[in-house]
């Protein structure tokens, strides 16, 4: 069953409001064994209380055992099959710096590199060259000019830009060009399939004008490109959910990956009170908020619990603000785990809280992995976050009579 | 989404060791209303401690109601799709002696009967002939030869044993001969699909010269075949895991069964302690050691719930020596229940531990079916246990960036 086109059928039109709060790699792990993990050693009076009222679950972002990328866990968060729905490492640092990628689109992650005479690779990353000095060198790009295909450059940061082939007739199946080894000449750009192969020359003819231009530079004279992938096709938000959707996010990652899916991204927050505020402010305008608090998972890949504790306690600091504005559906949630103990992403389920006055209170008590074990969402997956956020904001119908 | 092929895709190699322990049907059910099951009323310290720095979960071998054989519920466990990979009877009786089948064969089970001079049956057993006098018998048939088919003949026990005919374009589909009443005689093999018209032809063949071999013979002078099935096509564990597996068994089915998986079959045990001293010696040379323990199923078939209990404890008793190996993944479970109060397999759930210092304890203080009822692992099925054991020894990459 394709639970997303049975909700895409089932929706019916009304005025609630649900606001999905996202603590990038809300889940984690004891550093001690019998310990207790980030989210149950934070102090959460303010989550605890919604826990009393609401009904929370142990979620599974893709499938037991898998760890998911923040692209796939927040596409899961968002109802689509991460699976199915897989965006390219091209189409990701696109959408990372706010390009919109369009259906004509095959992105690039490309790479400054040093060459040296022989025109073989003395630095992979151009000697960590600084991203003050990589930004304008990516800009001066923008002069490739390839008959039949339009081409953007965005730098992104240090010796990473992303490079977007727009035009009739381009697939995204191409083979890197980065050797992976120093000493050796970056590789031609191969097509894997025929559908890829004017993709393939268009990438040789930018790199080919993008070494003239690269010239004499010091650091920065070669390029490699990576991950070449076509703009995934995915229906809105508007037309699986007639949900008219906003995106709150201080990082390009998580506004690119809303924009994926048709959210509008709202306001230039800079901290988590700031974004509360431009919830706020847009409060009557939308039918939807994607929240996304960015430092649980920034502490968390620091391997710094004590840290991931206080951003967790921050976090729960701003609930009443967003308790106050009366959503009809408040989700509280994580796209994946991320352990200070492993310093990384993982595949634990990330504990998951749903309030609403349609709800069936589980009879919990506070807000964490092992009350979430118990709890009346039980051990779900991730896709059927939205599914249960619709049918809590009464915004489905009956399926048959 | 296939489980088996994200984790073929996302495996990462590393040193660490995964040991799965088998309490074959494990699962069981009270005597009494109220009463314990089996694996709830033995004493099981060591299980228990295990428990205590562990994940326990509810698993499901193949969907709910269905009681799996031997071949799908160590599929399961194995991370094959049982549905999908389906051993057929002949291929699995062929693997139950140790013979190695290859993607060329088609397995029969055969049976020696005894036939009156009108050519009818008058036992389809042979006269419960022993496997003394049976396996000579089996081993005679070898002489049988047809052109462009090789023949193995393989005795099993009793009345039973096995043969594999080798060939290019041999289908599977051949209908039993076996009439299933006496008094009748043995069917002609008939091809069930064009693939298989080889098959029912060898097989013909095959029969009318072993017939000639065993005319005389007071009980076995005749043969029924059944179950012909070719061989499953499945990628190994090297393959699918990037692990080198070796299977620690007593019985020939199981040890056939891990071959099946491309598994290495070692040492030579007729005991659980010597099961564990194989395990112990062959510790550096493997990724992961399936270690498999029959009597709790064979206890249970006989439904014997006192002696099931006690082969629990026998099972708990070994757990320090796995422990003092230090395995970064240690797994308990069972390939399906086998209750001594049904006594017979059952499609009950097992319950299931798994250990690792990269897991999140449930806070459960013991290992039995009602704790696993609220383990961090909830409700799962089979099929995830490998992904989950790959990821808990870091052997799984994120997916997705």
């Amino acid at each position: 069953m394709d639970i997303q086109n049975l909700v895409r059928e089932l929706k019916v039109p009304n005025k609630s409001k649900i606001v999905m709060l996202v603590a990038d790699g809300l889940g984690g792990l004891p550093i001690e064994p019998g310990g207790a993990t980030e989210l149950e050693a934070a102090k959460t009076p303010k989550l605890d209380a919604l826990a009393r009222r609401g009904v929370q679950g142990n979620m599974t972002m893709i499938a037991p055992g898998i760890t998911p990328g923040s692209g796939p866990g927040h596409l899961a968060l968002f109802g689509y099959d991460p699976v199915k729905h897989l965006i390219g490492r091209g189409a990701l640092e696109a959408t990372g710096v706010g390009f919109k990628l369009g259906p004509k689109d095959v992105a690039v992650r490309c790479n400054f590199c040093s060459l040296d005479a022989a025109g073989k690779i003395t630095d992979r990353r151009a000697g960590r060259i600084p991203s003050e000095e990589s930004g304008p060198l990516a800009v001066k790009l923008r002069q490739v000019k390839i008959p039949g295909v339009e081409v953007f450059v965005e730098p992104v940061k240090e010796h990473r830009f992303v490079v977007i082939f727009r035009g009739e007739g381009l697939g995204g199946n191409v083979a890197d060009t980065d050797p992976q080894v120093t000493g050796a000449a970056p590789l031609d750009p191969v097509a894997h399939d025929e559908a890829s192969r004017r993709t393939a020359e268009a990438a040789k003819e930018f790199i080919a004008q993008a070494r003239k231009i690269l010239a004499g530079q010091p650091k920065a004279n070669g390029l490699t490109l990576r991950g070449f992938s076509a703009a995934p096709i995915i229906a809105s938000y508007e037309e699986v959910y007639g949900l008219k959707a906003a995106c709150i996010a201080v990082y390009p990652m998580y506004r690119g990956l809303a924009q994926l899916v048709g959210m509008e991204v709202i306001g230039q927050p800079t901290t988590l009170d700031e974004e509360i505020d431009v919830l706020e402010k847009a409060w009557h305008n939308y039918d939807f908020f994607f929240v996304h608090f960015k430092y649980t998972d920034s502490r968390g890949e620091d391997g710094n619990y004590d840290e991931k504790v206080r951003m967790i306690e921050q976090f729960d600091a701003v609930i009443p603000r967003v308790v106050a504005l009366k959503p009809m559906v408040l989700i509280v949630t994580g796209d994946h785990s991320t352990p200070a103990r492993l310093a990384s992403h993982s595949w634990h389920p990330v504990p998951t809280l749903l309030v609403s006055d349609t709800c069936r209170p589980d009879g919990l008590t506070g807000f964490g992995e092992k009350q979430a074990l118990q709890g009346g969402l039980g051990h779900f997956q991730a896709v059927y976050l939205m599914p249960l956020a619709m049918a809590h904001a009464e915004r489905l119908g009956k399926f048959g009579a």
